[in-house]
C-alpha cells in the first residue's frame, strides 16, 4: 500500500486541477429545453422507443464535473446527476482512466454469471468496493444489478429466514418443496411486507406493492395485500416544533405495531419492514433517530426482519456513506439495500440472515463487475479526496442557504430541509413547482422534483462552494420570475 | 455504407484467423474441478458474499473463444456459456475492440438515466442493435437491464393496456388514480398471468408466481394466485410420435382455454398468457407450432396479450434470431422478451400496445449502453460472419450426432432433441445427469444441466464442427464412465 501513495498523490493534485480546469466556470444557454436537435432526437426514437419521459437528450461526451451538456450545446450545472445517480460527477479523470483498464474490457465482452462463474478478481472487488464502506455492524453482501432486484432479493432473503425460523431453523422438507410447486401451504405461505405511505422502493410488482409515492406508479397493476404504515410528516425547522414533531413519531410507531398485530390475525404475518431514512422519491420525507430506534425495537420484539432502503440515500451526500449512521441504533439493520450512486445494485445483510442452499438468490448475472470495480475507484476517490468530509462542510452552508432562500421567498418556499447536500424544499403547488423546475433549468440549473410539490437537490459528491453559489443564485432569480 | 466494406472485409480475415489461431486446439485439464485456487477464493468470499452456487472461479482474461479457463489453469470446451449468454464466446475480437471506444467509457463513468436523459446516440443504437433484428411485424422495443426486468415490464405493459381497453381506450382518470392509492379498485384492479407448467421466467416475487421449473427458486416464497397450464410433453423422435404429440397440444390447449374461463369466474381476468418458445431452465420442453398458434388464437380470441418470453432462447442458437420465427404465426406475438445472448435485457412490442403516459413504464436506469452498443457489434459481427447460417448447418450435425450418442448410450440416453445448437438430452435420473456433467467437465467440457434430469447444450454461436466433434467424443468417454 505505501508503494502507491506518491502515485495517488500526484493522481490526486492532477485530477483535482482537471476537474477545476475542464469543468466551466458557469452555466450557458444557447436554446431552449428541450432545445431543436433534443427534439428531432425524440422524434427520430419515437417509432422505435418511448419517449414520454424524455426531458431532453444529453451529450455525455461534452458533460463534465457538475456540468451537464445536452444536445444542443446548452451547458447546466446539475444539481439532478441522473436522478441521484452519479457520485462524482460527470466523466471524472479517475473514472475514466479506471474504465479503460483491460479487465473493464474483458468483463463487458465475456460477462460472468457471477453467481456460479465469478472472475478471480471477485471477491476482492467486493472487498475493496463493498466490505470498505459496509454499515456498521453489517459484513456480508449480495451484488445485484439495480435498486428494484436489491429490494426484491432483500425481502425473498428476509421471508426464506423468516420460514427457516418457522421450522427451527431447518431447511424446507419434502412437504415444503412438493407444496410451493402448485403454490400451496406451507411451500408457499402468507406473508406480508410492510411499507410506509409515501414510500418507494421500485416498480416491479412485488416493489409497487409497498411503493407509495405517486399514483402514476402503481395505477392499472395488481397489487398484494400488504400493510403500510403512517410515516412521520415533521414541519420544519425542527426546532421549533418539537412538540408537533414527536408526537408525529409516536403516532406513526403505533400503526406499525397496529397493522403488524392486524396482519398476524388475517394470517399474513408481517416478515419484514422495508423503510426509506429519507423518503427520497415521495417527497423528501425525514424520520427522526428516534422514530428509527423505535422502530428497530419493535422489529426485534416482532421477529420481523429489518430492511433499509439506501438506495437513494446511500453513497455520501447526506455527510456520511449512509443515511441511517445518523439515527445511532442500537443494533444495526438486519439488510440495507443500496444502487445508484454506489453504481451496482446489492445489499449487505446480518449474519443470521445467510441462506444456506444454492439458487435461492440467484440470477443469471447477480450483478455486473464493471460496476463493482467502478465503485472500487469510487470509494478510493471520495477516500482520498475526502468527499464526505467535504460534502459535510459544503452541505452545512447549503442548509444555510436554502433556508436563507425559504426566507427571502416566505411566500412560496416552505419546509426547507435537508442532511449534508441531500435536501428539499415546498412550493405552494404542484404546478408551481413544475414551473420552478422549467424556469431554474432555462436559467443553467439542472433540478428536478420528488413528491407532489417538492423540488429536490441531489448534487455529486463533487459539488463544491463555487457551485453553491451558483445554484442559489440562479435559484433566487427564478423563485422570483415564477 | 460501401465505404465500410474493404474494411469489413480485412477485420473479417483478421478475426476469423484471430479466433482460430488463439483458440486451444483441446481442452486441457490440470486439476479436478473446482480446483485448489478455486476452493481457495471461495473461502476468501464466504464471509462477504455467497458462495452456495459457485461452481468455480474463471480467469476470464485468458478464456478465449470457445473455451473457458478457470482459476486452476484448466481449459474446457464451454457449452453452457455463462448459462447461455455469450453470443460469440469468450474475448471475441471484434468486441473487444469495440469496447475500447470511448463511447464504452463515458457510457460506464457517466451512466445515464435513459429514460429521461438518454445520450444523443441511443436513438442510432437502438435502431442498429434492435431494430435491424426486430421479430417480424414488431417494430417498438424498450430496453430493460435483465430478462426479469424485462418479463416484469412486458406485463406491467400488458395490464396497462388491459384496463385501457376496459375504459375504452381512456387513461386512467381520478377514481381509478386515487384508489390505487390505497390499492382498492378500480385503480388496483385483480387481472392475473398464465403461465405454464415447468416455465421459467424469472425469480423476482411476481415472476416466481408464473414459474415453476423448480421447488429451491419458489420455496417459501409468497405468490399470486396466477392460473398455470399443462405444456406440451412430448415423445422423441417427433416424426414417430405424432399421435401421442398432437394429443398433447390438443390437451394443453383445452387447459389454457379453461384456465382463462375458470379465472374469469374468480373476477381475476388473465390478462396476458407468458410462454417460452422452448422451456429452457424447465428441461428443455418444446411446444410444436400448431400448438404456439393455437395459443394464439386463443389469446386473440379472448383479448389476452400475447408475450413470448425469448429471454434464453433468443440470439441465433435455435437457427433464427428468435425461436417463436419456426412457428409461421398467423400474426405476430404482442410481446417479445430477450436478454443473455442479447446482452441488454428489453422487449419488443406491438403498437397497439405503445403506453402513452411517462412514468409508467420507467426506471431510474432503464438498461445499459453499454450493453446496447456492444449488441450492435454482435449483430454486426453474426451478419457479416453468416453466424445464424452457420449455426443452421452445425445444427444439423449437431443433432445428428446427439441421436448418435443417444443410440450407443440406449440405456441411460433418451428424448434426443434440439433445433440448431439449441439442444438436450435425458438422463434416467437427476443423480445420474448430475453425475455426466461432473465426469464430461472432469474430462474437458464444460456443460450443465436444466430440468430434473436434462443435460441441456448452449454454445456460442461461433461453435463450429470442430467443436463439435470435440464435444461429442468427450460426451461419449463419459457416458460410458458413469
Amino acid at each position: 500500500m505505501l508503494s502507491r501513495l506518491p502515485r495517488v498523490a500526484t493522481l490526486q493534485a492532477r485530477n483535482a486541477s482537471a476537474i477545476a480546469s475542464q469543468e466551466p466556470s458557469a452555466p450557458s444557454m444557447k436554446t431552449a429545453v428541450p432545445g431543436p436537435k433534443s427534439k428531432q432526437l425524440r422524434e427520430q426514437m419515437d417509432p422505435i422507443h418511448q419517449t414520454a419521459s424524455v426531458r431532453m437528450f444529453v451529450d455525455f461526451e461534452k458533460s463534465f464535473g457538475n456540468y451537464i451538456v445536452d444536445a444542443d450545446g446548452n451547458t447546466m450545472l446539475d444539481i439532478y446527476t441522473q436522478i441521484s445517480s452519479l457520485p462524482l460527477g460527470y466523466n471524472h479523470p479517475d473514472l475514466v482512466k479506471a474504465a479503460a483498464d483491460p479487465k473493464f474490457i474483458t468483463s463487458l465482452v465475456s460477462r460472468p454469471a457471477l453467481g456460479s462463474f465469478p472472475r478471480t478478481d471477485f471477491p476482492s472487488g467486493i472487498s475493496h468496493a463493498l466490505t470498505s464502506i459496509a454499515p456498521k455492524g453489517l459484513k456480508a453482501v449480495q451484488t445485484m444489478l439495480c435498486g428494484t432486484s436489491a429490494n426484491e432479493n432483500a425481502i425473498k432473503q428476509a421471508f426464506i429466514w423468516y420460514m427457516a425460523q418457522r421450522r427451527g431453523g431447518a431447511p424446507p422438507d419434502a412437504a415444503h418443496l412438493e407444496s410451493c410447486m402448485v403454490q400451496q401451504k406451507p411451500g408457499t405461505p402468507s406473508l406480508s411486507v410492510l411499507g410506509f405511505q409515501g414510500s418507494f422502493h421500485g416498480r416491479s410488482l412485488c416493489m409497487l406493492s409497498v411503493t407509495r409515492s405517486k399514483a402514476i406508479h402503481k395505477v392499472d397493476i395488481p397489487a398484494l395485500d400488504w400493510p403500510i404504515a403512517k410515516f412521520p410528516r415533521y414541519k420544519y425547522p425542527l426546532k421549533d416544533n418539537k412538540e408537533y414533531n414527536d408526537a408525529q413519531d409516536r403516532e406513526c410507531l403505533k400503526d406499525v405495531e397496529e397493522k403488524i398485530q392486524e396482519w398476524k390475525k388475517k394470517d399474513n404475518d408481517v416478515a419484514a419492514i422495508i423503510v426509506e431514512p429519507i423518503q427520497a422519491e415521495g417527497g423528501d420525507h425525514y424520520g427522526s433517530p428516534q422514530f428509527f430506534q423505535g422502530l428497530r425495537d419493535i422489529t426485534k420484539k416482532n421477529g420481523v426482519v429489518f430492511i433499509v432502503d439506501e438506495v437513494q440515500t446511500g453513497g455520501g451526500a447526506t455527510g456520511d456513506v449512509w443515511a441511517h449512521a445518523h439515527w445511532n441504533l442500537s443494533s444495526p439493520p438486519d439488510i440495507v439495500t443500496f444502487s445508484k450512486k454506489l453504481l451496482t445494485g446489492g445489499y449487505y445483510y446480518a449474519d443470521h440472515l445467510k441462506v444456506k442452499e444454492g439458487y435461492r438468490i440467484y440470477n443469471t448475472w447477480c450483478g455486473d463487475p464493471t460496476k463493482l470495480y467502478l465503485l472500487e475507484k469510487v470509494v478510493e476517490v471520495i477516500q482520498r479526496d475526502n468527499l464526505i468530509e467535504k460534502t459535510k462542510s459544503v452541505g452545512e452552508k447549503f442548509q444555510k442557504a436554502l433556508a436563507e432562500l425559504q426566507a427571502s421567498h416566505s411566500s412560496k418556499l416552505s419546509q426547507a430541509r435537508g442532511r449534508g447536500t441531500f435536501a428539499a424544499i415546498d412550493l405552494p403547488t404542484s404546478a408551481l413547482r413544475d414551473k420552478l423546475v422549467d424556469t431554474a433549468i432555462a436559467n443553467g440549473l439542472h433540478c428536478g422534483g420528488c413528491g407532489d410539490k417538492t423540488l429536490r437537490f441531489r448534487p455529486a459528491l463533487i459539488f463544491g462552494e463555487k457551485h453553491l453559489e451558483i445554484a442559489f443564485d440562479i435559484l433566487d432569480k427564478s423563485v422570483k420570475q415564477i
